[in-house]
């Protein structure tokens, strides 16, 4: 099965970042991602430079990365005021949020989720008007910090209001690690069974160790598009025990293993995820830069004496 | 359904350690897993106290653990003078150990994988003389750090030389974290079809990320039994990127998410892993010891905004 996978590190990744990483970097980031074979990345973000400075520099990047061939960009386009921005940049996927539940929707974004679906709605004109395609991305799609687990029937309210607007691909945030490889079943059959018309994306985090089981559940259900972030950047991974988006090295390594095609060279995925860990300073979670793939052999005369 | 657990850490997380842990706090780990809910330790091992000075103290650590009801207590028998000294204590699962390729059997127990299996047939003798149940586990059975991925065919031989030596119950070792989702159900296929006599148990280890998708594999190809270690320990924790058996605390957490029964309850099993990362100065791996479980609620007035 050809599978599809979204780099998020530029943005999903970076955007939290306490030091600000250098426009040339996420360039060189993004860029590398693209030569790795990734035909997807999540390169910015239109969000106001006051409320987020980590991405005042949206324009720049996507003008470094407007002459990648055959690969598409994607931005955050939060409001009218970022659609208007993100009008002027070739970014041709603009991706609107929206909160699965009324709680995250007035912590994320100071408003309702009915306010949030209208305030969307000249995004998505405007978006159609300069030939872009809008994109919506349902945040807490799963699991809610305040309310606990978003019932099904909740996401998928939002996803036929999408769909009444004319959205075709929506990505499912998994935004505080909370899916289940059950939940992604069900929803993939909510989905088969009622807006066979959306294309699912799945983002998910990687918090309580279940996403790969995730994306297991979610290849069996049919779904063949994932996000990723190189490093397993995102989230808080410099907080003891939190953890960003699952790592694009470990997602490749495990699509590979089960015997899917990607078109992603894992050996460069890996090397620029070392890149990554030199530019930030740090260790970054994705396991994958700390072993080697499966079948990586070593000579018998090196061996230590290994039990269990 | 419902599913049997193992705990390994007293025997398998604990058996590397560089500072020996005392046996009194070995007794208390194992009696804390009981108080859990869980009905199957890995308690100790009886290898020569020479070779492996941390578990020289097996006879102590099972007197203190005696009296423990419906519970099944476990130890690694490797020759017959672990044997004979397996006979002088309450053990009733005595565990036998093959490597399923032969530069592994040569590299841990200098023998080939004939001269092994060999070896263990007076282990099985004695163990049936003393009413008690051998038990064999296959080590690298799903991939080897000298030969690579291990073949279904190579496993599956050894499988039916143990069944002809009257074993029942096989622990499947996943000894350096390369089992897949896909291996995982190619053999329970493969025991099902050619040796469904057999009881068998998943070792897994999370080194790739992957042992939680193994588990769900194993799940939907029938399998109820598994292995894990509370904190995650085993292999080699202290080692950046080094990783040991998965966590009881994240298996758990995750057989419940998924709606199974262990019968276990998690925040015994979180606690218990607090008191070991205590005991040995050090964070351990176990995601649940850093976040709560899927559905914990933070009231929204404390929140802070959290985007994507």
């Amino acid at each position: 099965m050809k599978i599809s996978i979204t780099e998020v590190a530029p943005r999903d990744g970076l955007q939290g970042m306490s030091n600000p990483v250098s426009t040339a970097d996420k360039i060189t980031l993004a860029r590398r991602a693209a030569a790795a074979g990734i035909r997807r990345i999540e390169a910015t973000s239109f969000v106001s430079p006051r409320a987020m400075p980590q991405m005042a520099d949206a324009e720049d990047v996507l003008a470094g990365l407007a002459s990648l061939d055959n690969v598409t960009l994607e931005a955050l386009v939060p409001n009218i005021r970022g659609a208007e921005r993100a009008a002027l940049t070739p970014v041709n996927d603009w991706v609107c949020f929206i909160s699965a539940t009324e709680s995250h929707s007035q912590a994320n974004t100071n408003c309702s989720v009915d306010e949030a679906l209208t305030r969307i709605e000249p995004v998505i004109e405007l978006a159609r008007n300069h030939a872009r395609t809008p994109v919506a991305a349902i945040a807490v799609a799963f699991g809610c910090p305040f309310e606990g687990v978003t019932p099904l029937e909740q996401t998928m309210k939002l996803v036929k209001s999408l769909s009444a607007m004319g959205i075709q691909r929506i990505k499912f945030g998994d935004t505080i690690g909370t899916a289940t490889p059950r939940q992604v079943k069900r929803l993939a059959q909510a989905l088969n069974a009622q807006n066979p018309e959306i294309d699912p994306v799945l983002h998910l985090h990687n918090t309580r160790g279940l996403s790969l089981a995730s994306v297991l559940a979610g290849l069996q259900s049919g779904i063949t598009s994932f996000e990723s972030s190189i490093g397993g950047i995102g989230g808080c991974p410099f907080a003891p025990g939190a953890s960003g988006n699952v790592a694009t090295e470990d997602l490749v390594h495990f699509l590979h293993a089960e015997g899917h095609e990607t078109g992603i060279d894992l050996s460069q995925v890996i090397e620029t995820g070392k890149w990554l860990e030199e530019r930030l300073g740090c260790s970054l979670p994705a396991r994958l830069l700390r072993v080697g793939p499966i079948g990586t052999v070593t000579p018998l005369n090196n061996a230590k004496r290994a039990r269990g």
